[in-house]
């Protein structure tokens, strides 16, 4: 793996301040230097490698809002991140200078009945980086709980280690649908979270994998990824061909990562009796139109996703087995001072770049 | 108990016809003798004393059709149902002349993978009573395999052991969902399914059951089978009382028997952050408005539920405990002869009637 | 329920000492002035009312260890204890001066693994009361976190709810276990645990409840608490009993609460085909001679049971549903200073002495 | 795949006796022709084509009975078998002629609670070949209904296809356990049970499967099929090493295929907290010492293994990507004449034969 420096801080000679790439409002994105966490015993100084560019950093910066989320001072973004360990607070085990790690965005209360009982994402007080008001971690060094910090596997690149974000909502997902080996799954959207959905379809046994999108180029990814099938909803009507595939008794189970209607809607009627369908993609509107005459003569389940738990240990190991594939999604470097021309990349040119990296240190690729 | 009296007959001896009350076509319901099946040497010949009005009857009455079951030919309706056995074949081992029984309306194929694994309510080659083309039982004798039937509890009367069919898509439902001692739980809809399904969730454990209808007499009925709370639709809101009630959590459950609109959307509102609902109750549109954004942030599940699943014993346990209850959903009581008045009766006066029996043979109440 | 006084502290006027029955070395209780712990912010004050006498602290006092954990130095035993908060510290939102409470022995790390999945019994940083190096709470004040402390149901004793303690244990058993509607358990040993797993297995909706023992005293209390069936093990043999009571079929559930090798074995072969075993009771042998001839044949599962998780508030709600009967269980009062006292009548007198009570403040039973 | 003979058979025109392997008496084999079962109208019949001989089919040789279990009359050994279609009944649906097949051996009565829940392993009126009075396959030719019987992927031999009855015991304990993505697993035992539970193991995402056996050829084939330590108990301590390769944790789950005390023990004693073994390995003892306090103070699982169950196919699909490895297994090939020889070759020579292979028609391999 590519070697970052590590520059010579430690617990009792800890940096001030972090350059970062602010949002300041809508469109304006501003370079800063910000201050830092205060290190606690349980902490480690991290100095951020790679970061990718999600669907959510982009809204935040063109729509200043997500749902109830609102942008209401500046906020520095990015969550999908990997790093280096730099220093390590007083009780830390874990970890030791140099370690080369994966960070989880989201920090929960460790309290709450969701926390004790081992779903933590649902968990009312999380604290999810580059969600307002808290902040993410587009800058150059932040200080981390080590419980939410990850060491890489020696085969995985710091970039595509922050592609574990995205695909630990599909192990996610396919963990609570209980996909197992042998069974057939239709994967909707072939963005980075359905494209991923593939691995962790794939890593549980999944025999079938039948994927659907309007972008052939992200069909044709789907396809290297691991999908037996790729259907392009330009051309072809996924219920006709899921029938088809499956002798007309439908998926085992269905992962809608598209965020659209048809898309909630088909991966529901793709089902077979009994069939399970998670609702990763969210769409815009709150009346999506759903079949429930369908769902009980078919006594189907859906099933809300939200992020992830207690898999991010697990995601690394998959992407681990599958180095050479995930590269295909790693389509565009930047270095942190260009951050609104990867924002703006991504934003606007889906045909010609899945995931987006942002180096807020070195830069490793380009 | 009341006896009935038991005829004549063995297994050598059998009627060759029974009387029936035939769904000709819509609104025509004839008396007529219809032919006996032969009987298998793991069939029992039983005297039906008992069956409850559906829903499902009135709308085959009145519309000629269920979605795609539509009534083609002469149909025999009824299939909330118990009796006495007559006589027994061969090889019957689990049943005696005499045995007071309720039967399971719908007898799976045995042999497809959702018969082998356990869910036969998913079988799709299910023979189920009143569901045309097959024939339900409202006749005086009906032939039945002995693997469907199931002894009446001494203390249920053979009016309550009718209940047990609906009661027992309640069961599954709760079964489903994981209801579990100390929860809170929603239940939408006071018909009789919604109602029984009161006790369902009590016999889990519930502990907080909040349920809904526009009709106060149904609530009042639910308030004495342990409903915790009764919100009029007319005059409250439910899901402001469900916020009130959890301390704004939500509730860990809710069970959709209203089969309206409204009641699937408010009964998906109504759940805490991982909660769960069954969807008992079929809409008329395919269409339902759901939130998809409500239920990924909330990670919500929905589980649609098709009728029942090695759940009819648990039922009839359920009812042994709760007899004295149950008797308050028993409202209406008519001869076979006078099956078209009960259609009626339970068509146009639901103020008045929660239940409808008819007696194939005599009379036991008025 | 009884008042008990509430001492003018508040959280900038703490006591600094608490009176304490302190295990100086084997049969040697003294009683003393211990240092109570700072109080944090998310920390209450509670003033100790009631405290039950668990086999545990008996087997501290008469033996100085169980297994691996040796009483190194002096111990405050007690862990099955009620309270009334006397003061709360700065970011305590869930309880108030005066609150009822019921405290949950166990203090889990938060950052593990087990924690992290819900499964925080198994946090090998478990802070234990009375479990050495660990002090217990017969003492007049603990400082504890309000996150493993309870409200008591209005209808329920100080006494009462220190019965919670073991109550949780067969919550979590029969959990566990997934005992349901209609099932049939048995229940080896009558000691606290194995009469309040009666409660729990009801709670769960289990129909029919064998129960064996060797000292009827107990069977009697067993069968005013539900048990439907209790063997003398002293007069009868319990496979056959359960073998006559099943048609031969064994039971669904065992629930192995004597900490006996014949217990052991035949809870296990009391089993149906299928049926699980929960092993709470711990023999004082490693070599239990079990028969995995049986365990294959039947495909049965033993699952080892170690204390609770997540069920202390579910104990709770099932105490208040039976206070009356769990009545039967509180056997002997004593103050605090009578601890050496009523250590030796939990030891040497089981046939009239179930459960122990020491009032570490004012004496409120007799 | 290598082509067989099918001969001129239809369900009009029956061979009316088969030749067979009989097992006369212990150790004594004859060859004769046996009457062929009558073909129903979902019956199918099999010229079969390969044989595995299993150890069971070794005991009844050698022994005359195993448990319960005695040879009274003479018996056809045989049940790990593959072979092709050569006529069907009447309403057979699902196969024609020249269809290559793998049969599940047991045929449950599809009538009894087990059955109807899904768990026909559990079946007690299980008809399953082989087991006295049932009679195997070792014949020319069998009748069998189509339920029970598999297609064979197209890259799958007769021979590996026979390892599915073996393999399908495996996929059935790592089903039940729950064996995850990146999870640890112990297999103790490299019989072929063990060496294929390898695979099974492997496709439910186990990352490191640790085996024993005291076979170093054995152990060799295990890192072949993907045993990540192999552990010789001649030389080493498994639990050390399990410790060492856990960082002193356990492994996650244990599949124990042994049938010996210490293995039992062993498997156990390797799980961490909250760890579970599958008992599939039946010791000739009734009274293995197994630790309680640990499973107690660990909360393990012990789950007892019969056979399997709804996961034939799952095995073939398994089978079907390890075809070149479990050749491996593949040792010794004998026309069905030499029955006598297969079978001593397999009872005498266990460092030198893993499958033993009997061709009852035409022989394929040497």
């Amino acid at each position: 793996m590519t070697d970052v420096s590590i520059p010579n801080y430690d617990k009792n000679n800890m940096p001030k301040t972090t350059k970062s790439a602010v949002l300041e409002k809508v469109f304006d994105i501003d370079m800063k230097d910000t201050k830092l966490k205060e290190m606690g015993p349980t902490d480690v100084l991290i100095k951020v490698v790679a970061v990718g560019i999600c669907g959510s950093d982009v809204h935040y910066y063109d729509q200043g809002h997500i749902g109830n989320f609102v942008v209401k001072k500046p906020l520095i973004l990015g969550h999908e991140s990997s790093g280096v360990i730099v220093a390590v607070g007083d009780k830390v085990t874990k970890f030791k200078r140099g370690d080369r790690v994966a960070m989880e965005p989201g920090v929960p209360c460790g309290h709450c009945e969701a926390c004790r009982t081992g779903h933590y994402n649902l968990c009312p007080n999380m604290q999810f980086m580059a969600t307002p008001p808290v902040n993410g971690d587009l800058t150059q060094f932040i200080v981390y709980p080590q419980d939410f910090v990850y060491p890489i596997p020696e085969n995985v690149s710091y970039e595509e280690a922050t592609l574990n974000e995205p695909l630990s909502v599909g192990v996610h997902a396919t963990q609570k649908l209980g996909v197992d080996v042998g069974s057939s799954v239709l994967i909707s959207g072939m963005g980075p979270i359905g494209l991923l959905a593939i691995l962790a379809a794939k890593a549980h046994g999944a025999d079938q994998i039948i994927v659907s999108d309007a972008e052939q180029s992200r069909l044709d990814v789907a396809k290297k990824l691991g999908a037996t099938n790729a259907v392009n909803i330009k051309n072809a009507d996924v219920l006709d061909t899921v029938k088809t595939l499956t002798n007309g008794v439908g998926v085992d189970y269905a992962i809608e990562a598209s965020g659209t209607v048809p898309g909630e809607q088909t991966s529901l009627h793709a089902l077979k009796r009994g069939g399970k369908v998670a609702y990763i993609g969210v769409p815009t509107t709150d009346q999506t139109p759903l079949d429930v005459p369908f769902m009980t003569d078919h006594e189907t389940t859906i099933m809300g996703i939200f992020r992830y738990c207690n898999n991010y240990q697990t995601g690394l190991k998959i992407l681990a087995k599958n180095t050479k594939l995930v590269d295909n999604l790693l389509t565009n470097f930047y270095p942190l001072d260009q951050t609104k021309a990867a924002l703006e990349k991504s934003r606007t040119d889906k045909s010609n770049s899945i995931k987006v990296i942002i180096y807020p240190n070195e830069q490793l690729r380009k």
